[in-house]
């Protein structure tokens, strides 16, 4: 993993847990709900954007690797794994 | 919130936090970029999960009292509430 | 149906319309795939705007009449199709 | 645009047009909202598993070839548009 992606994911998923906390929190303290639903949607599109981070590191290592490499076989596989990511996440 | 919702939507927020823990070791392990955007997709689905019980429990408190209550203004601003989580919801 | 609703979603479907036609051109042009897919986005985009629009009309309409009324087996029917809508729409 | 995803393609998007027909006709003679939204999401996801051949033309065709090639500014450009690809299905 090139090494200012690392840094920047890790960094994200550490405030991610602390946003957690304060979803349960909010939970415990029977907050309004509507409220909570917002928390809760911050925080899976902080998610998304570590994923999206993660994407381009492994588009600049990995895919481009396979594909200007010798392996048909490989370069398939890197292929169908972006296109199983990109339908999970196109639902 | 309705007592079997609060219960169930704090244990799912804690099982998460273990569960984005893990997404932190895979990162820090530098694992395979794919496996770590499917752990991160996992995490999604579960937030989105709790955001369903606390919905399905805004419904049957909130909502209902306000629309079977006696202020217009009050009705309104649930339903505009809901419009707004589903917008959200629906990108 | 309320008729500011109904007139809105119909104009917006018939230039829906027209927009998939565009796009259909566009593969039968071999045009390039990420300006397909963009305006395959837009579409979806579009359409998700109107699935708004009717949520915003059933929530004025059905909704408020089912959950203000005697029934309880209606109630509970409009809300478990609600949260069905929010769930699917949720992925 | 190889040709049995154009020909797929094209048929899904012929199938499309009569679909979102239906719903024009459901919305004309005000049939129930939920029906309606679950028609039109069925139509979203047509769409969403059409653009998905779409990329997989895209990956097996231009992306490949330019991240085999010697262009560093070309592979930029595919890896980036992938990336805007993925982040906005991502949301």
């Amino acid at each position: 993993m090139q090494k200012k992606f690392k840094k920047q994911i890790l960094n994200r998923i550490s405030y991610l847990s602390g946003h957690l906390k304060g979803v349960k929190k909010m939970v415990q303290n029977e907050e309004y709900c509507i409220d909570i639903i917002k928390q809760n949607k911050a925080v899976i599109a902080a998610l998304k954007k570590i994923n999206d981070l993660v994407l381009e590191n492994h588009l600049n290592t990995c895919v481009t690797e396979a594909i200007r490499g010798e392996s048909l076989k490989e370069r398939k596989k890197k292929i169908s794994e972006l296109l199983e990511i990109f339908k999970n996440s196109n639902k």
